[in-house]
C-alpha cells in the first residue's frame, strides 16, 4: 500500500511517497481502508518540523481520516468488517481525563498517522460516524470538530442564552460556531475579513467584529454584551489575542485555550486573577466526547464546511493550500475508487 | 387596595376578597403595583388546604406576578420606581444552594403572595423581565418557567444531542420542552391526548408517546433512543410515573423530580441503584438562575404559551378553570387599567 | 483447577466444588492465581438466587479477589507476569460513566467470578493494590471499598467540615467512615448496637446514634448538626431507612443510594422535591476511581477491617458466617500455600 | 473614632491618623467595634499606591478585621448587637459567582476598610467566626484563609490521596497547607529556606523542596509524584513561578492563580494547552464559602499561625514589618481595652 513519510529532512518538499506492506492488525486492533482524510494545521507543522523537531522518523503524518474496516485482529468485539469508522486522534483516550499514557497515542505524531491507503488502529480507537455525512465530511471530525466540541460543550458548558466569542473562521472556530448555536448561545465572531464575517453570519453568527477596523476589539465585544463580557472565549490566537480575550470575557468566565495555531508567546496572567477567570487548555478530546458530539451532529444534521477536496496523489499540494491560509472550511484528501 | 385572602376555612368557596391598606416597603423593600398574575397548581392546593393544612391565615395566595415598582423603602439600590419586575418565588433565594432560611421566604405560602393589587417585595426579590414579553406572558416565569429551567439547564445540564422526556403539556413541561429544544436536545413528549401531542410537536417536540395507547411507555421511550433511554426525565407525575421513568432513563442518567403535581405515593428506589441513576429534587430556583433564564428567553424571543386571561375580579373562576385541567398553557389574571 | 459453581439449584447447600481446566487468557486478557477473596452480601444473594433468579448457570460466584498474574494473552501491555493485582468488579468499566455494555461485565454475576483457584480477567480489568496491604486486606477493595469511595468522594464530594451519616458498620459503611474522616468530614454513625458504636468511634466516628434507643433517629441526627441535617447520607438500608434519611439530610444535600443490602421497598419521593435533595444511585465504580482510592489508601496507610479469614475449602461456611450477620468487618477466603 | 487614611500622597510615611465621627449604619447595615485586624500584602500595596494608583482618597485601608456588633440599622435580621463577627472582603458577594457589581464592594479598596476603631458593614457582609479562635486569630480569616480555602477546596476540589504544591509559607500558602492536609491530600511545600520548610513540616507538610538548592524544582516535584505531577498548584508566585508550575502539575491538573503577590509578568500559555491544564483565577471568595470554611476550621480546631501582634497605634510599624518579609504567619493589629 502507498503512504507518505516524513523522513530525515523536514519540509513539504521532503514529504515522500513510499510503498509499505499491508500491516496486520494485532490483538484488539483493526485495519481500515481509508476513503477520506482531512488536514489540520498540526499536520502541516509536523511535516515542517515545527511541531516536534525531535519527531521519530520515518513517520506517516495526518491524524484525521475515515474508512472501512477491512480486517480484524484477535479478540475484536466492538467493530465488524465493513463498518465505516473514523480514527480517534488519541488512540488510547476512551473516556475520563487525559493522562501521559493516553497522550502518547496521538496519530500522525507519536504513532504513524493516516496519510496512507490503509492503517491499523486500535479497536478502541475507531468510532462510527453519522450516516448523513459523506466520507469527506466525516473525515473532518476527529481533530477540529472534537476540539471545538470539547471547548464549547464539555469544558465551556455553554447553555441557552450564553455568549461565546470565536476567533476567525478556521476549522475549530467554524465548528465552535455551529456547536455554540446549537447549544442556544449568542455567538460573536472576530475576523479581519468582512467576507468571512458574512459567511459566519450565514452559518448562524449573531455578531461579527472586524478587528482590523476595531483593533480594540475587546471593547466592542463587551459593548455587545451589555458591558459584561462573554461567558466563553474559544481562544485560537494564543499569545497574540489572549490579552484582549482576558478583557473580553466576563468576570468568572472561561477561556478555552486551543493549541498549535496559538503558537508560543508571552501573556500576563494577572488579569485572570483579578477577574476570577478560568483558562482551560483543550487538547482534542476523548472517544466518549466524540460519541456525544456525533449524537449532536446527527440530530441537527450538521454539515462540516468543506473548502476543497484533493486526490490522495496531491497530498503535498493540499498541504500547500493549507499553508497559504486562503481556505474557508476544511481541506480534504480523497482515496479509493470514488476519489 | 384589594386582595384575596385564604381565611379560616379552606376551599375555593372561601377565598375571600378583602380590602387592606397600602403596605409600606421597609428597608431594602419595594412596593409593586401588579399588572398580571399567573396561576400554578400549588396556588390551587394552597387555597384548598391540601398543600399545607397548617397554613398561617389569613394568607394572600399566588406566587407569580409582574408589575411596576411604585415605592421604594430605605436604602434600595438595585431597583427604581417605574421598573417593570416580576417577584421571585423565594424572596430570599438570590444565588447558591437553597437552605432552610431561604426556603421560608416563598410567596403565597410562608409569606403573603400576589393575589392583590399591590404587594411589598424584597429589593433582592424582584427581577426585570424580558422586554418582548407582555405582562401576562412575563407573569408565567417565576414558578413554572424557572422550575423547568432549573430542571433542564441548571440541574439536567442538557447539551446538544442529548435526549429529554417531558410528561404532559402542563406549565412546567411546556417550558421544559422549549428550553430543551433551545439547548439542542431531542425531546420526547408523553401525553394521553393526541391533540396535545400535536401541539407539542408544533412547539418543537421530536417525538410523542401516547401513554393510553402505549401503557408500557417506558419501552417505547427506550426504543426511540436506540434502547439506551433518555439522558433526562423531567418527572412531574410523581409516584404514578416514577417507576417507569426509572426504566425510561439511561443508565447514569438524571430524573428531575418536580413537586406538588407529583403528589404523594410510594416508589421502589432499588432500580436507581442498579442503574446508577441520579434523582434530583427541583424546587423552583434562585434569582441567579432566573437571570440566566431571562437571557435565554430574550435571545430566542421565547413566548410562554397562554391558555386564557381572566380579570382579577374573577380569580376564583380562574382557579376553577385550573382545577378543571382542561387548559393548555398558563392561566393568567390581569389587573389595572389595561385589564 | 478448583472452583465453586452455582448450578441448577440455588442455595448454600447447592454451591458445588468442581474441577475445571486452567483457562487460557485471550487477547489482552491475563490469568491470575488467586491468593485471597472477600465476600459481599451480593455474593450470598447470588448463591441463594435472590439477586438474579435468572442467573445463567453454572456460574462461579464472588466478585472480589487478589492474586498474582501468571499468564498473559496476546497483546497485553499494562500488566506483567508476577504483578499483584485485584480484579475490578466491572471488568469493562475503566473510566467515565457506567453504561449498559460496561454494566454487563460484572464478575460473579454476568461473568464467572473469582471463587476459583485461578481466573482469566481483562487486561483492563485488573489493578495494582497498595503495597502495605496484605492479600486478605487488599481483597476487600473491589466492591465494598470502591462503593464507599464512590459514594463519599466521587459522588458525595465530601469536603473538610462537611457532615456524613453512615448506617451500621457493614463493609461499605466501615469504608465510608474511613474515607469520610480522611476527607475531613464529621461522621455520625447509626447502629443498633452500643458495642458497634464504640468500635465505630475507635475508627474515628465523631458521633454514634443508637436507633433502638432513638427510633426517631433523624431528629437526633438533625440535632447533632445544629438542626440543619447532614450533607451526605450513605444509605445502605434502602426502603426501610430512606424515609428518615430524607429528613436527616440537609436541604440541598445528597443521599448516596447503595444497593443490594437495601432490598426492595416503597418510598415516597415527595420530600426529596420539597427539600431539593439529590439521590444518587451508586453501583460500585470505575477503575479510574479505584486508582484514586488506592492513592488515598496508600497515602493514609488505611487498613480494611477484617472479621475472619476462612480457607478456600470452607467457602460455604464463610458464606454462612456472612449470612448470620454477626461479623464486624470483612470476611475473607484465603487460597494457596500460605492459606 | 480614630482611623488611618490614605490621603493624596501614597506611601507608608503618608498613612495618616485621623478622627472621624462614629458612622451610622444605614438600612440593613451594622456598626462593628473592631478588636483585631490582620494585614495582607494587598493592604501594603494599597497604601503604597501600587495596587491601584487611581484609588479614591481619602481611603481607610485594610480588609480584614473582627469585632463586636454595636449598632443596627433599620431592618437588620441576620445579626444582633453583641455578636462577634468578621467582615467579608467583598461586602456584596454572598454566594454564587463573582460579578462586576459584587467585585466593587471590596473593603479597604473600593470602600473604606477596617483600619479604624469602628466600621459600618452590610448586614450581609458580616459573618460569625469560630468560637475557639481568639479575635487576633479570627481576624486572619477574611482574605488569606478564604483565598486558600477557595483555591484548595472550592476550586481545587482536593480529595483524599490528591497531591498539592504550595509555594512559600506566606499567609495564603500556610492556610492552603492546613486545608489541603485536612482534605486528605499529600502536600509538597516549596521554599528557599530550610527553616521554613521545617516549620511547614511541623504544620503537616509531607515534602519540602528548597528551590535555591533545586532551581529546577518542577523536576523534583514530578519525581516526588511518581513522574506524574501534582493535582493542584496553589500558585502565589505569578509570572516568576508559573512556567515551572505548568510543568509541575499533572496533565489535566489545576493551577489556582492567586493574585497580588503574583505581580505582573509574562508567561507562555502554550504548555497549558498541550497538557490540558486548567488555570483558575482566585479572588478571595464568597460568604457562603466562608461559612463552609468556618465549619472546617471549627471541626478541626485549626488555628491560624500568627507572627506578631501590634497595637493599633503602631499600624505603620506593623505594615513595615509586613514589608520586610521577615514574618512567618500573619501580622495582627489589636484594638480596644484588651489590646
Amino acid at each position: 500500500m502507498q503512504v507518505y513519510e516524513i523522513r530525515a529532512a523536514f519540509g513539504l518538499d521532503h514529504l515522500t511517497p513510499a510503498e509499505r506492506p499491508l500491516p496486520e492488525p494485532g490483538p484488539r486492533q483493526v485495519r481500515v481502508r481509508l476513503h477520506a482524510l482531512s488536514l489540520n494545521y498540526r499536520d502541516l507543522m509536523m511535516v515542517q518540523g515545527t511541531y516536534n523537531p525531535r519527531l521519530v522518523r520515518p513517520r506517516v503524518p495526518v491524524s484525521d481520516g475515515v474508512g472501512t474496516v477491512v480486517a480484524l485482529g484477535a479478540g475484536v468485539q466492538r467493530v465488524r468488517v465493513g463498518d465505516r469508522v473514523a480514527g480517534t486522534f488519541f488512540q488510547g483516550w476512551v473516556d475520563g481525563d487525559l493522562d501521559e499514557a493516553k497522550a502518547r497515542t496521538d496519530l500522525g505524531g507519536t504513532r504513524d498517522g493516516l496519510l496512507a491507503e490503509e492503517a491499523v488502529l486500535e479497536e478502541d480507537g475507531v468510532i462510527a460516524v453519522p450516516d448523513h455525512l459523506s466520507d469527506a465530511e466525516a473525515a473532518t471530525l476527529p481533530c477540529a470538530a472534537l476540539t471545538a466540541w470539547n471547548a464549547v460543550v464539555e469544558t465551556g458548558r455553554v447553555a441557552p442564552g450564553g455568549t461565546v466569542l470565536v476567533q476567525g473562521m478556521g476549522g475549530v472556530s467554524t465548528f465552535a460556531l455551529l456547536f455554540a448555536k446549537r447549544a442556544g448561545a449568542r455567538v460573536v465572531v472576530l475576523s479581519s475579513s468582512p467576507e468571512r464575517l458574512d459567511r459566519a453570519r450565514a452559518l448562524g453568527a449573531d455578531e461579527g467584529v472586524d478587528y482590523r477596523r476595531e483593533p480594540e476589539w475587546d471593547k466592542r465585544v463587551r459593548a455587545l454584551t451589555g458591558g459584561r463580557g462573554v461567558d466563553l472565549v474559544v481562544e485560537v490566537g494564543g499569545a497574540g489575542t489572549l490579552p484582549r480575550s482576558l478583557r473580553a470575557v466576563r468576570m468568572g468566565g472561561t477561556i478555552a485555550l486551543i493549541g498549535v495555531l496559538a503558537g508560543a508567546g508571552q501573556v500576563d496572567p494577572l488579569p485572570a486573577v483579578m477577574r476570577q477567570i478560568r483558562l482551560a487548555g483543550i487538547f482534542v478530546g476523548s472517544r466518549a466526547m466524540f460519541e456525544r458530539m456525533n449524537a449532536a451532529i446527527a440530530l441537527h444534521r450538521l454539515r462540516p464546511v468543506l473548502d476543497r477536496v484533493f486526490p490522495f496523489s496531491q497530498a503535498v499540494a493540499a498541504l500547500r493550500h493549507l499553508e497559504s491560509g486562503s481556505h474557508f472550511g476544511k481541506i480534504v484528501l480523497a482515496l479509493g475508487p470514488g476519489a
